[in-house]
């Protein structure tokens, strides 16, 4: 019995460890996959390209990812979850209100600045670049924007309720004109190599907040 | 003398003529040029693929704009003059002052909206696709953007100077945010199919006047 326990456990480590080393592999994997991806654009992906950059065999990351879609698909969510751990979480610890709002926007403004990803916001770059372009690329970057949009303005509804914001407030515009803000900064502070963009979108934001 | 005469004119107009055609045939090959651009971006421009498209031989082309980047080059001046004639031209028929920034704000969201280059405002896809790719082509993109930056800041200007807005507005702010509007814009409307972003921005941009 002990010895069968033994045995079975250590066939359970052993599958167990596997299956471990084949998701960080994965993860590993992915995370040049983001790096590329937000420098070369998502159209410059390439099975062939990622196996050479991280070192394994063309069949080897297909194995991992499929079709060059579906690793761009893997990039896209791959740089949600950036994005949920570098903007959203840290803005869920202050509470729901204005204050919740004021912290999404340092947050935003701390990730597109500090250049998590190489070529400024991962979603500002994988819109420009696949907008024009209609398919299963565009709809999954779609799909993030009207997520983050729809994250907005409930943020904006939640200072509403609080009072912080005037009862007439449209929430769903007043988050397109600070995302508006988040955006042309991100795009001017790469275009000009500069931070003073940052500086005009926090004094507009300001004054939305306030004039709102 | 007479037939002199007439020898003359010939060899003139045969001469003038050439030159038209071959003046003629650049206009037309830049227009190509210019539409694939806005379609695969600047990068997917090439010597080949253009040759290809106007059915003209490599070395044709190599001959009329040289090398991918003097022809990216040219793509970006020839964009920039059809952007000239589609807003600034129509917006400097308004007199100088609130009108003229007006003028503005119609001429750009019809430029972008009715799609003058198939993938929305062409400078939009250029920096977007540059701005993190330092060199000649995007410095190119950045002294477009500057001189429309500058331009816009010139129209609050005068209409701070004509007393319609006030006297301590800051142009290069309120530029900023104006076109922080006609970006978003542009950039949503063909992410999600929709001319609905162009009614936000003119909201935002409304309140932005008013407020000033």
């Amino acid at each position: 019995m002990a010895t069968d326990g033994v045995k079975k456990m250590s066939v359970t480590t052993v599958t167990d460890g596997r299956r471990v080393r084949g998701e960080l592999s994965r993860q590993a994997v992915m995370r040049s996959a983001v790096d590329l991806a937000s420098v070369g654009g998502l159209d410059g992906l390439s099975i062939g390209g990622l196996a050479s950059e991280v070192s394994m065999s063309k069949s080897g990351i297909a194995g991992l990812f499929g079709s060059k879609e579906d690793l761009q698909l893997a990039v896209i969510a791959a740089a949600a979850d950036i994005f949920q751990e570098r903007v959203i979480v840290p803005a869920l610890k202050a509470p729901a209100g204005l204050e919740r709002l004021r912290a999404l926007v340092d947050a935003w403004i701390e990730y597109s600045e500090s250049r998590v990803f190489a070529g400024g916001c991962f979603f500002a770059a994988a819109a420009a670049e696949y907008r024009a372009r209609p398919g299963t690329v565009r709809d999954a970057v779609a799909v993030q924007m009207r997520r983050w949009n729809a994250f907005m303005a409930e943020a904006v509804s939640r200072a509403v309720a609080t009072g912080e914001l005037p009862s007439d407030t449209d929430p769903i515009q007043l988050a397109f004109e600070i995302t508006a803000m988040f955006d042309a900064a991100n795009d001017a502070s790469l275009l000009h190599d500069s931070a003073a963009p940052y500086a005009r979108a926090r004094t507009a934001i300001d004054s939305l907040l306030a004039r709102s």
